[in-house]
């Protein structure tokens, strides 16, 4: 099991070369996130802009040569259109967002004739590294990029999707909380009750590969000290390794709060879709982008063993 | 302006001796708890449960003399109804929660009849000490504990209720950001239209006291850095010192993850009421109950002046 991101970044360089389509890149956290992973030998790229914007910042940042081709286009629309037709036509293995705004290049994306649905939810699963002296583990949030409000049903899917992420980097029956403010079920909270309502579902085994429970607030997810002090006997509790949140606001705020208020090791991937998608933050280390992309190398070979399978 | 816990600490042994009803208390934490802040000289303590387990608690722990007195009843419901009398009729300056469920607690307190309502909302305001290496500051994280799903005039009395708190810490005009997960309005995404509209509120003078900013999600709000890469340019961007949440699982979330995840140093204090009312957690550790307490201290002299005033 892939317990940290030096585990990950180093099991990435195993896998066959994956080929990165970069949606208009223009500015220089691009160019050197796109050097960084070519030289450590994560993955290729396919810049996919305009030319003169792609020659500068190849000049730039010196990354041009080998595992560096591109795609000049007209605009941002072409951009897109021309990144997602690389990736139906398996051209591309991982999409990453270059200077285009998130919600455009979603609409893009998630656009019916565009090939990259697979009839599945596209969900953000975002992860971090719980530190080595307390933990040495991943704990994946989810969804704090897509789905604003899920119901039960996305909710059941967002799980699948991280479940997944989990599966590939060979967590086999990870341990998935769903958040609440709290541990008990109150009809008036319906986060509460979804939480058991899924919880119940995996029980009767109609969600598989992963043990859920919930609801949790943080506390009785992530601490074991805790959830004994709440005397709870979730197999989950205190031992979660995905959190399932019950709105976009909730998972995008804890997961930036491991960021700015915690200091934790990063990185994200959109799964659900033909190809994973990369959507690096303006405010994003250069270190959180690696890691992106070695996640998306990661999944884009899971997805592909799966396929074959 | 008290910046840490250490000044509030400092400060709440200045003011005249408040008088905290304690509801049923029965587990040694809440002994402990009422045996440092006594011992401290941040407040005195009216015992209100049942008589054996209170002389036991007390001689467990060695609370007994100056500063402690006691009210013995039968049952959890006579010793709700004996706090909140006593609350009514000024013997008690703040209520603190025993061994009650926090909902059985919650829901007498805002009985009509009850007498701690003040026709506002009660909202929970959570504080933590943003380190001094970075800051040196507190920032306050609101609605994790009452209110599930604040509409928007909701949401103008949880941004009072914080900023209450603030002035009572001496900062007179607190930057207030309204969280969502992004920073632009998206009119499929509620949270962020609210957030807009107060922002205006505030501009209007409809709001004050404050400077109110928002859509932010948490990077945006907390970090000049981020803020300044994003370009923002409303005075609350980067500097928040109230962070007003959607919905009650971002708040709860976001502010357990400063204990669990950032290991910050915190209080919390439910306002809105004729008294403080203290809602420690079972996971609270010492030093949080007694910086609660503190915090209850202050904001039950500074809502005294104000009446008085």
């Amino acid at each position: 099991m892939i317990k940290n991101f030096q585990e990950l970044l180093s099991h990435a360089k195993t896998l066959p070369t994956k080929q990165v389509a970069v949606i208009f890149p223009a500015n220089e956290d691009t160019f050197l996130a796109v050097k960084q992973a070519r030289d450590e030998g994560i993955a290729s790229f396919l810049l996919v802009g305009d030319e003169r914007r792609i020659s500068e910042g190849v000049r730039k940042v010196g990354v041009g040569g080998d595992g560096i081709s591109h795609k000049y286009v007209q605009n941002v629309e072409d951009a897109l259109l021309q990144s997602v037709t690389a990736a139906r036509e398996g051209r591309a293995d991982i999409v990453m967002k270059g200077s285009v705004d998130t919600s455009t290049m979603m609409k893009a994306l998630l656009d019916q004739g565009a090939g990259i649905r697979t009839g599945r939810i596209l969900s953000d699963i975002f992860m971090f590294e719980f530190p080595k002296r307390v933990h040495n583990k991943f704990i994946m949030i989810t969804d704090g990029g897509v789905t604003i409000a899920p119901d039960l049903k996305d909710k059941l899917e967002l799980i699948n999707n991280a479940v997944e992420v989990a599966h590939a980097l060979g967590n086999e029956n990870p341990k998935v909380a769903l958040l609440s403010a709290t541990e008990f079920v109150h009809p008036k909270l319906p986060s509460t009750v979804d939480a058991a309502e899924l919880t119940k579902m995996n029980e009767r085994g109609e969600i598989r590969g992963c043990v859920v429970g919930g609801p949790l607030a943080l506390d009785g997810a992530i601490s074991l000290e805790a959830a004994n002090e709440k005397r709870m006997s979730s197999p989950v509790a205190g031992r979660a390794e995905i959190l399932v949140a019950p709105n976009i606001e909730t998972a995008n705020n804890l997961a930036k709060s491991t960021i700015y208020f915690a200091g934790f090791a990063l990185g994200h991937v959109i799964v659900g879709g033909r190809v994973p998608i990369l959507i690096p933050s303006r405010a994003d280390k250069a270190e959180a982008r690696l890691h992106s992309i070695a996640l998306g190398v990661i999944m884009s070979e899971y997805i592909r063993k799966k396929h074959a399978a």
